[in-house]
C-alpha cells in the first residue's frame, strides 16, 4: 500500500471529473451544522483585544484544557491541545516509539490509512492485526501478535472504517497488553460522540501509565477544517510521566502553539453546547445508518451494521473492492464509495460508504438499482 | 544550552512574579492591532455555509496560496500553508536533512533558540558561525564552515536577536555556499515587512534550486496566535523539486492540515490591507528603535542599531547577559530583557530588549537611571 498518496482525494477527484451526478460517500467530512456556540465564538474573538491575537500557550488555552479535563475526569496537566486528531495521534506514536522498547507499530486490518502512513514515515515497522468476523478487533489476537518488539498499540474506537465499538473490558485487555510488552496503547476516540451501542469505554477507564487517549472536536463539532484535537498523556507522577513534557516539546518545535481563534471557538463551544446537539447528530445518523442498511439488505450485500463511527463497510458479490470497481461504481451507479483495499487486506473486497451526506437515501435506492 | 526548555516563559514567569512593575521587553509578540480585515475575515466566516468548516486542502487555502505567490513572483505549486514560521522551518529544515547529504545543520551565532532546538531534536549536528563586529552574517565566515557534511545552512533575516539584514549580494553568496556543498539554503524571512534599511533582499532572488524561503503573517499582521505561515520550496520541474511533495506528506502525516479560520482572515486580509499598514508598523518600530537607542547611548552601552525587525542587542560594561543578571534587571530597575545567554555564545554578554511594547520610553527612562 503506498500510504503517501492521499488515496481519498484520488477517488474524490474522479467523482468530481465523473459525466453525471454522484453522491459522494468518499470524505469523512460532518454534513450538518458546527454548534451555533462555535460561531458565536469566533465573532466575540474577532473583537478582541490586540493580545488575544497574540501565541496560545504551546499546550492550549488553559480554559480549553480545563474543560477537556473536567470532560474526562484527569488533571489538567495530562492533556495537550493538538492540531487536530491528526496531530495528537502524531505526538502519541512518536511518544510510544520513543519511550517504549521494540520498533514495531501493531495496527487493526482493516486500517485507518494515516496510522500505517504515519508509521510508515517515523521508520517504524508495521505488523496488522486482521479484525474477527464480526469486524472488531479480538483482544486474543492482539495479544497473540505482541511481542517486546512492539512499541505502540493503535485502537480507534468507534473504529474508521468498520464501525466497530470496544468496550470496557477490551480496552482493559489492550492496556494490559500493551504494560505487558512494554508498549504504548494508542486510543483514538475521535468518535466517541458517536457511539449508537451504548458499549463505548475510553482507554481512560482503564488507568493505565501505559495508554495515551487522542481525541478531537473535528467530527463532535462538525469543524474538521478547525483542527483542535487532543491527547491525553499518563499522569505526570506515575512511570511514564515524561510523556507530556516529551510531546510538548515537539509539539512546541514542530507548530510552537495551535491556531488561537480556533480554539476560543471551541472554548465556548464547549461551555454552551449542551448533550441535545450531540443527540441530535447520532439520532441523524442513525436514521441514516438504518435506511442504508436496509437498501444494502435489498442489494444482497454483506457488511456488518456499524456500532459507531459515520461509515459502513459492505461487499457485493462479485465487485470486490478495487479503485477500477469504485470508479465503476461512480460511473454506473452515481456513488461514490472508497475501495476497501485502501485501508489493507482483510477487507479488500469491500466498499466504505461515509454517512455523512444528507443523500444517503439516493445513494441506497442507486445502490439498490444496481446490484439488486 | 538546553533549548527544550522554553526559556523565554522563565524570565517572563519571573517579571511576573516580581514584586514590582516591569516593562516586558522578552516576548516578541506585537503589540499593534491586526489589519481590520483579519477581524472582518473572522466575521465573514463564522457566518459560512457548514461546508467551510471542514479540511482546507493539506498545502493551504488556493486563494491565500495565490496571493502568496503573486506577492513573492513564484508558481503557487511552490508554496506549502504551514501552522506558522514554526512549521515551515521545521519542514524546511527537515527537507533539507532528507534530501541534501551531510547531517550538519549551519546557525549563526547568536541564534534563534528554536532553530537549535529543532536540529537537537532531530538529531542532526549543530556548527555555529559566529556573526562580524557588527552583528552580521558574513558569507566567507560560512564559507570558510560549510562543507559536505553541511545539509542546511539556516539564514534569518532581519534577524533575531541581532537586527541584522542580508543584502542581495549576501542572499546570493549563501545560496551558492549551499550549492557548492550539495546543501540547502534554509532562509526565514518572517520579519521581511521590518527592514529599516532598504538592503533587505529575498532568498528567492537567489534563483537557486538549494533555497527554501519560509515566512509568516505572524509578525507582518500581528497575529502570532493564528499560525499561518509557509514555505516556498524549490521549482517542481528542477534538480529538488520533490521537496514541496515530500514536505506535503510530512505536514499531513502531523497535521493534516492548517487552520480554516485562521487562513480564511489572513487570506482577506491579503487581499485589502494596503502597504499604508506595513509602513505605520515601521514608522512605529523606526520611533521606538530612536528613542530606545538614545537611551542606550546614555546609558553607556554598546549596541548595534538593528537594520530590521523588533530587537536590540545591547551589552552594559560590567554586567553580562546572564540568566541572574536577567532577573536582577527585573527587580532593580524594573525591564525584562532576554539574556544573551540563551542564544548562544558570541552575544552571551549581551541582553536583548524586544521592542514590541508601547512602555519603550519608560524602560529606556529606567535604564539610563540604572546604568547610566
Amino acid at each position: 500500500m503506498d500510504y503517501e498518496t492521499p488515496q481519498f482525494y484520488r477517488v474524490m477527484q474522479y467523482a468530481a471529473g465523473a459525466d453525471r451526478d454522484v453522491v459522494d460517500m468518499v470524505s469523512g467530512n460532518p454534513d450538518w451544522d458546527p454548534p451555533e456556540a462555535v460561531r458565536e465564538g469566533l465573532r466575540e474573538y474577532a473583537d478582541a483585544d490586540a493580545s488575544d491575537f497574540q501565541y496560545a500557550p504551546s499546550r492550549g488555552l488553559r480554559g480549553l484544557r480545563e474543560r477537556i479535563a473536567a470532560r474526562h475526569g484527569v488533571e489538567t496537566g495530562r492533556i495537550v491541545v493538538t492540531n487536530g486528531a491528526g496531530e495528537a495521534n502524531h505526538l502519541a506514536m512518536t511518544a510510544g516509539l520513543d519511550r517504549f522498547s521494540g520498533r514495531e507499530i501493531l495496527l487493526s486490518d482493516p486500517v485507518y490509512p494515516y496510522y500505517a502512513g504515519r508509521a510508515n514515515f517515523l521508520g517504524a515497522e508495521t505488523r496488522f492485526v486482521p479484525v474477527d468476523e464480526n469486524d472488531r478487533l479480538d483482544p486474543d489476537a492482539v495479544r497473540a501478535a505482541a511481542s517486546p518488539e512492539t512499541a505502540v498499540v493503535v485502537l480507534n474506537s468507534p473504529n474508521n472504517p468498520t464501525g466497530a465499538v470496544s468496550d470496557a473490558d477490551a480496552v482493559a485487555e489492550f492496556a494490559a497488553i500493551a504494560e505487558a510488552n512494554d508498549a504504548l496503547l494508542v486510543a483514538d476516540e475521535v468518535y466517541d460522540r458517536f457511539d449508537y451501542s451504548g458499549r463505548f469505554a475510553s482507554a481512560l477507564a482503564a488507568d493505565s501509565p501505559n495508554v495515551v487517549a487522542t481525541n478531537a472536536f473535528s467530527k463532535s463539532m462538525a469543524i474538521t477544517g478547525f483542527r483542535v484535537g487532543y491527547a491525553i498523556f499518563p499522569p505526570a507522577d506515575g512511570p511514564a510521566g515524561e510523556l507530556v513534557e516529551r510531546a510538548t516539546t515537539r509539539h512546541m518545535l514542530t507548530n510552537v502553539s495551535g491556531s488561537r481563534p480556533a480554539q476560543h471557538a471551541v472554548e465556548r463551544a464547549m461551555e454552551t453546547t449542551d448533550a441535545s446537539y450531540y443527540e441530535a447528530a447520532r439520532d441523524r445518523l442513525r436514521a441514516r445508518i438504518d435506511r442504508f442498511c436496509d437498501a444494502l439488505d435489498a442489494a444482497g450485500a454483506t457488511y456488518t451494521r456499524p456500532d459507531g463511527g459515520f461509515y459502513v463497510l459492505a461487499r457485493f458479490e462479485g465487485f470486490p473492492g478495487t479503485f477500477e470497481n469504485a470508479y465503476r461504481l461512480i460511473d454506473e451507479a452515481g456513488v461514490a464509495g472508497m475501495p476497501g483495499a485502501a485501508f489493507g487486506e482483510a477487507r479488500a473486497d469491500d466498499l466504505r460508504f461515509s454517512l455523512t451526506t444528507p443523500r444517503v437515501d439516493t445513494a441506497a435506492e442507486r445502490l439498490v438499482d444496481y446490484f439488486g
